[in-house]
């Protein structure tokens, strides 16, 4: 909702809501999925919304991006083939191809136009776009992964929107079922699972679907989002036969490529949970 | 500012800002210091704003209260008198008094009137007010820290307001010389510092501040809130001559209380430093 110089998202049954002070709206379209509107802010560079949801804000996507891919592809024994579903502004493949041991990027995005928006408005999270691994395909994740070869990815990403509408299908255990089997050995499966404050339950339920999917270790990381409900934000990763409590630690801490957020350290305390959600979870 | 069943903290200087909805107001008080206003909002329990800023949500305060004083007191090795500055509503005090070594808690809060409506509309944190420990001072807490006896305390903790106004002195070298002062060896003093994602500068001043104090270790942990600025917020602590890289496991581990965000696994965590500000405090 834009209104007097600032938009605001009300966070949905949450009796809470987050404001940016906006410049301008430069951008505003229905696509056939839904409706995508671009704002310049005062602090917050560009902002992106979804059905009037923030995406992406230039001054804090850094946080979410980076803990969306490096904790994964750094657990991972040697990344070659990612599958990123959904992730249509690209931030996450940015991220994803600074890797140089990653081969080939499949992205899975149900909706072209929020790409071919966030390539006119967010250039820098498309700067990777041209990356001869990556290979974008505009269609829908859920049939993508039931039709993939078995053990034919190293690592996917599951970078959706809130599991409402479409992105639904994307937390629940036949879609793990068949990540599971579109999995390599020591093959990760990693997907936003919203806020610790506000979604626990929702967390709950995909360790135990992805558990009932038949992954041996499913594994919560926290950060902080500012632009998300709550500020707080998680996602949860799921590895098919090794633990998730190690990580190539020499290469995170020798990587050739800067970070903002993510670092070793960070590494492991991401995975830390805290009190009300270990009890949750037990 | 309360608007259309809505109240609203704008971040100052962040053009962003939070809203709550609120049923009602239930207080209001302009004090000698503040204007003091109690609110039942719909999905966040009861809320105080001090100057219409967000002070305590009975929704997410317990993240703040357990991380201004488990770490610092699992830290400590034998923490046995505390200093608590500000802290009026006494969520701080009870978390403190739950440690059975401490033998006497003086807290130094200047507005009395912050207490009394705490008393009277946050009856939880305020349980151990009566704590024959607990020794409640109505005064101005740099003061305090001046004139008290060298080597009287083990632990500060500094859970003041922003640093403006009165509270601006609690940020600053002469006040940390006096807690280094006013400290016993092993002694540790820690203070709210704000969001690591708008005022990175401010904890770099810390930092800087209570080095030049003498303080021998300093060390930034961050915790989500989702009511504070940016949704996340940091406290920094520091020790007059030993690290704050170790602290007591065991005992950590075996508290024979309850919390809901603190526990040995986030105590290690915590301390994680995002790149970003690893590098700002180099």
């Amino acid at each position: 909702m834009q209104k007097d110089g600032w938009y605001t998202e009300e966070w949905a049954g949450q009796g809470s809501a987050i404001s940016l002070r906006v410049k301008e709206k430069v951008h505003d379209e229905q696509s056939v999925y839904q409706r995508i509107e671009i704002f310049e802010t005062e602090t917050f560079g560009t902002l992106m919304t979804l059905d009037g949801l923030v995406m992406v804000t230039d001054r804090d996507n850094f946080v979410y991006h980076e803990m969306m891919s490096h904790p994964a592809l750094f657990t991972h024994h040697h990344p070659r083939k990612v599958l990123i579903i959904g992730g249509g502004d690209c931030g996450t493949l940015r991220e994803v191809l600074k890797h140089d041991e990653v081969e080939h990027v499949d992205q899975v995005e149900l909706d072209e136009r929020v790409t071919r928006v966030s390539e006119r408005f967010f250039p820098e999270l498309c700067a990777a776009n041209d990356d001869p691994r990556a290979h974008l395909h505009f269609q829908d994740g859920i049939q993508w992964v039931k039709d993939a070869k078995a053990g034919s990815y190293d690592v996917i990403i599951v970078d959706s929107t809130d599991p409402v509408g479409p992105a639904a299908g994307l937390f629940g255990q036949a879609f793990y079922a068949d990540c599971y089997r579109a999995l390599n050995r020591d093959g990760i499966v990693v997907g936003q699972s919203e806020s610790p404050l506000f979604h626990s339950d929702l967390i709950k339920s995909m360790h135990e679907a992805l558990r009932q999917a038949n992954f041996l270790d499913v594994a919560t990381l926290h950060f902080p989002q500012c632009t998300y409900p709550s500020g707080w934000w998680s996602a949860t990763l799921a590895r098919k036969d090794a633990t998730l409590a190690t990580f190539r630690e020499e290469a995170c801490c020798e990587r050739p490529f800067a970070t903002r957020y993510y670092n070793d350290g960070i590494h492991r305390a991401a995975f830390a949970s805290p009190e009300f959600l270990f009890k949750a979870l037990l």
